[in-house]
């Protein structure tokens, strides 16, 4: 692990979390109809700060290794994707495109998690709990958007 | 240039460009103050499907090349705070926190144009335009942010 890649990887996720920051759950949150298995929302900052943490710390186990230059595009794409998804959901309301999100999303670190660990297999089992995080994410975005057509 | 990679890199751009479909300028942004080198709506369109092939392409060329990791970190750095300047701006209507965006932004994408530079010249002059823009984007942030607060 390099710290300048470290750093690089983290700023990028910064962006990613800053979303998070700007576009808030708030009152529409509250009233939307969400299912039993929707977590508190102090739940999501401290999975999203765990999950941003190690996976920079993997892109950076990966980044300095001969033939990473896949895995790093694939972590371009998933961290773009990944900034996309709060402003759409959050911010304009979009259920059903955050949805559409989500999924290219879970894509995306499939494909990033597979090429790191075959790189490095610390840095791709650091990307399964993104994995499953976004599982849970997908489950939640699906169950919000069947229940509150309008 | 290898086509996986430029496609992989289109996907992570094609995330940034789609803020600029979902949010819109609209209403708000008409009846903003702005200065007289504003260009017309129009032209904003155009010069992004420009730019986002174009870097695209020039991220495919270095791609491949031995040693392009920094490169490809930028590259990902760049595209999340692209994705996330639109929605900040439009969105969330914060100017002030968008000209902060567009500086890291900027400064983001001259990293990458001198990476890119020193491993393939014609990739580094391909981000030329892209920080032309965005010197103009910045200048045009800064007065609309400037001569319209409340």
């Amino acid at each position: 692990m390099v710290l300048s890649y470290f750093l690089l990887f983290l700023l990028a996720s910064a962006a990613a979390a800053a979303t998070g920051v700007i576009f808030r759950p708030g009152r529409w949150y509250e009233d939307l109809r969400k299912p039993g298995f929707t977590p508190p929302n102090w739940v999501f900052p401290v999975a999203w700060t765990y999950l941003y943490l190690s996976v920079a710390y993997a892109a950076a186990r990966v980044a300095p290794l001969e033939g990473s230059q896949v895995a790093l595009a694939l972590f371009a794409v998933q961290i773009a994707l990944n900034t996309l998804w709060t402003p759409v959901f959050f911010g304009a309301h979009r259920l059903g495109l955050g949805m559409g999100v989500l999924v290219l999303l879970w894509l995306a670190v499939a494909a990033m998690g597979a090429a790191f660990l075959r790189l490095d297999p610390i840095a791709g089992l650091l990307v399964l709990p993104y994995l499953v995080w976004l599982s849970l994410a997908a489950a939640l975005n699906w169950r919000v958007w069947r229940d509150n057509r309008i």
